[in-house]
């Protein structure tokens, strides 16, 4: 037997008690007459101790020998501690070690395998399976070991089913690039891998699963950015006859379920705004309502006053930074700077500061009265030892630019808590959007999602303007699901193909069984997917995706620790019926 | 809303009650004055009733163009019914219907659905969404999702964590034929599909994250027989600082869990056999232990009588066919027949009637007194009316043979009931096997699992006698799982290698990272997998995996409901830097 108890789990009760343990050696402490080991595994850390004198003479030269990370074996008796350690759950006790083994010796490992390393980002990736033993990072698997559970435990009470659907199914050239898997059993021929179940999905729903759900692996051979990667996990769900309303309920039933059972927090309400609205008032689709900070249209009371710059703008918008009127130069000069940085795009930044006074100074006081200003003020609801930032340009520019500054004001202001947590539903999202590249309209969700009915007659005079049944769940600014209500019958579907520019053969060849599926006996049906790698690194409240992934791939697709993709041999290629370019 | 209740949960209690329902129709029974409409969903079955005088003109009309499979939605009154329906959960009950919506037509579906079909395999699999509506199908993925929810249930209880393990890995040589995918952006190189996450599992444990489980998809590119799928599902499992025992008493506590959770039934115990026995008493690693009919190697008492295929024979050995010393000559010859087909390859039969007299009739009475054959008979424990059946030939071939007799004499006698289920662990499997196409040493499991420590040095002497820490759950005769305790330093590692013909720098390039990581404190570690589609298959009860799999693969590795795999572009193939053959 290699242990009677694991390192995290002695107690004073379990004094007098002899035990065995195993796992690592975190640390030797040696004092001469006394050594101490700090004995390390998953569940916690227990403090054995060598004496000189109790302990027999081989075992303390065998301690002596103990290097970082060895994997050792340790017998004794469990005593009460003289010095208690109230920071360790175990630090009441400690082992009088009678028996030592080592079962691995260790070379000295390339980083510190402590909560802070000295490794970087390389290194830690190249050994992952050392950088996994450090505490933050299993934490950030325990937490999405535990939101595993707790998902499939919620959906499961719901009448859910988990059905799993195939990994190698067809490619299709809608949406982002697939990655293919050539057949060896049909030469010229390839699989897709799924860039999610959807239709797999939807076909359950015409089978009458009526509640479906599965967490999956889904793929897209898209170039990585920061917090992308080719491979990912979804919550996948689909429900049968349900509207909207059904499924906003439901799915709001689950992530309240989740940072009641995992994180403790009661969420109370969940808003719901129009697509528009968050268009309007925060410049995004995804805002983050932990802090008002509002957009405010100032068109009216900043055109016409003789300042070109307003006046030939699209757009006049402008943000009330509470209580940041005592903003320096210095600090003004930044905020000008960061906007005016190519990401951001803004050709300059206008502010007003609502002194103690009454009075104002703004970066246009050539332009504008004090009286101009109150009113600029008075719209925005501002008050003495406020900061008025204003943006103009284009509609959709300046929103853009807008929403980046406001949410960095939000950061300077310290708004944005990550231990606060605000969820949203945005709604009614456009069913298309134009791409400028391939001069057509793109689905904005997917070619699957149902126009709202009432818009219907605008696909042809107005394409832009047709409302899906689509929503989104945004948690602190960030989109963590989306899905829609699904288009149920093969005309609808055939003239949403249509619109998307599939000719008729080519809507059949890639589409044809879901549209013949619709033919016999498809319910009303609506889902909802959630990026699971993204909302355990928001509940673990951290920005990367990659600290929640047990063996992520870096930004060019590889696995530094694999060496993963790799050449393949000619035999396997001569099988496979390809050849190298 | 579309429905207020579902088709399976009204009761006489809900009398009285005004419900809305949606489902599909399952049948429309016209008996002029009245209609009755049988509506199904996932839940049950609701009777809808229309009756003249009552309903109202025009939904009479209406209810009667209905076709089956259509979608619906009713809305009436629960009434109780004048003739109930025991076979039915809602048989007590019926819809006065008053309002009545389509919500999608059918086109006649190709075959019925009905728990008896007419649709041959082919049909079915065209329209798997189709079949998917059928009871027996829908059952058998019902139970899946009860078999995921209490298999992770159980894993979770015992500590384990679940880890995602990568999808795109790595190929190596070692093993079946890897699915791989070429990299876009890594041009020239490919990644893999993972057989099993087998290595990532092992650095899991180097992690320290000591117990680990995941309910994952693997992947073999092999010829595809009945019962194989290009894609599979595996419970898979790894543990640190186990014996093989700890391993033995976890998964088994996971399978009892599952009987008792899923089917009520306890299991008692699960005896555990040696290789060697398993295959000396049954000729097969995985015995059906339902039944008792072992092998008694009868050479001794057989040979140097002057019966010449005895006397030449490696190996003569029966099995006793209890009561059925009463087949006839016609049974028997078929017996004969059914051992001498080539996949079964006997040349011969002997038989041995024990008669209710006392005395014998066997097919050798030629060569053998009655005194000969009643030693038979003691050393194979046969009373009156017993029918012993020997064959004879090489040791493998023999053996081979008998455990195809013993498994069809087990079905004829109705001894292998489906609704019973005998646990066994079989162990001490060889580490390896010879491979006579290659001329060399296979691991058996695989090259990571360890050589018992008593055997090591024959691994030079006599690699095929050598044992290995490895283990198989056996089910009714059914593989279901099976593992090892890894080797978890780099030299036994490397001898390992070495033994199977790996030259350094191949094992290095493909498993360099492994033999790395067991240099930085691997922990002593073992698992064990679990063939899940197929576990579900036994548990309900079915022979055939593909019932139990929502979207199954044909022989070819084609889906053919999506037909897939299909060509795909060239602008694919130019990014991809591939050409076709």
């Amino acid at each position: 037997m290699f242990r009677t108890h694991n390192c995290g789990e002695l107690r004073l009760s379990d004094a007098g008690k002899t035990v065995i343990l195993s796992g690592w050696v975190q640390r030797v402490r040696d004092k001469g007459g006394m050594v101490w080991v700090d004995l390390r595994d998953r569940y916690g850390i227990t403090q054995l101790v060598f004496e000189e004198g109790k302990t027999k003479d081989e075992l303390l030269d065998a301690v002596k020998k103990l290097g970082r990370e060895f994997v050792i074996q340790a017998k004794g008796e469990v005593l009460e501690r003289y010095a208690k350690n109230d920071k360790l759950a175990t630090g009441d006790i400690e082992i009088m070690t009678e028996e030592l083994n080592v079962l691995n010796a260790s070379k000295v490992p390339p980083f510190l395998i402590e909560d802070e390393t000295d490794g970087g980002d390389d290194l830690r990736m190249k050994y992952r399976y050392l950088d996994l033993r450090r505490n933050p990072v299993r934490s950030a698997l325990q937490l999405r070991h535990v939101m595993l559970q707790k998902t499939r435990q919620y959906l499961d009470s719901q009448s859910f089913l988990e059905v799993e659907t195939p990994v190698l199914i067809k490619s299709t050239p809608e949406g982002a690039r697939d990655f293919v898997v050539p057949s060896r059993m049909n030469p010229g021929e390839f699989y897709a891998l799924p860039q999610s179940p959807q239709t797999f999905k939807q076909l359950l729903m015409v089978s009458g699963f009526d509640k479906y759900f599965q967490i999956v692996k889904c793929f897209r051979d898209e170039d990585l950015r920061a917090d992308r990667q080719p491979e990912f996990t979804q919550i996948d769900c689909e429900m049968s006859f349900v509207e909207q309303d059904d499924i906003l309920n439901t799915f709001e039933g689950l992530v309240k379920h989740l940072f009641k059972e995992v994180k403790g927090i009661d969420i109370k309400h969940v808003p719901r705004m129009d697509y528009a609205d968050a268009m309007r008032l925060y410049g995004s689709d995804k805002p983050d309502i932990r802090f008002d900070m509002q957009f405010v249209e100032l068109n009216e009371v900043t055109q016409g006053k003789g300042f070109n710059v307003f006046d030939s703008a699209e757009l006049v918008v402008g943000i009330n930074a509470k209580g940041a009127g005592e903003y320096t130069r210095k600090q003004l000069d930044a905020l000008t700077d960061f906007v005016k940085r190519p990401q951001v795009g803004a050709k300059g930044l206008v502010y007003v500061k609502c002194n103690e006074d009454g009075t104002f100074k703004s970066s246009v006081d050539k332009f504008y009265s004090q009286e101009d200003l109150k009113e600029w003020a008075g719209k925005m609801n501002a008050e003495s030892g406020d900061l008025l930032l204003v943006l103009s340009g284009d509609m959709d520019a300046t929103r853009f630019a807008m929403n980046v500054l406001r949410l960095h004001m939000g950061d300077e202001l310290g708004l944005r808590n990550k231990e606060e947590f605000k969820l949203l539903w945005v709604l009614n999202f456009p069913l298309l959007e134009w791409d400028e590249d391939t001069k057509r309209y793109h689905a904005m969700h997917h070619p699957f999602t149902s126009p709202q009915k009432s818009d219907i007659p605008l696909l042809d005079s107005d394409p832009g303007k047709v409302r899906a049944n689509a929503y989104d769940m945004v948690i602190n600014g960030v989109e963590v699901g989306g899905g829609s209500i699904r288009i149920h019958d093969r005309p609808t579907q055939q003239l949403m193909f249509r619109h998307l520019g599939f000719s008729e053969e080519e809507a059949k060849a890639q589409f044809g069984f879901l549209m013949e599926a619709f033919e016999y006996g498809a319910p009303p049906h609506g889902g909802i997917a959630f990026g699971f790698d993204r909302l355990c690194s928001l509940f673990g409240g951290s920005d990367s995706i990659r600290d929640y992934i047990a063996f992520p791939k870096n930004n060019s697709g590889r696995d530094v620790m694999i060496d993963s993709p790799s050449p393949i041999s000619n035999e396997q290629l001569e099988e496979l019926a390809i050849k190298l370019k």
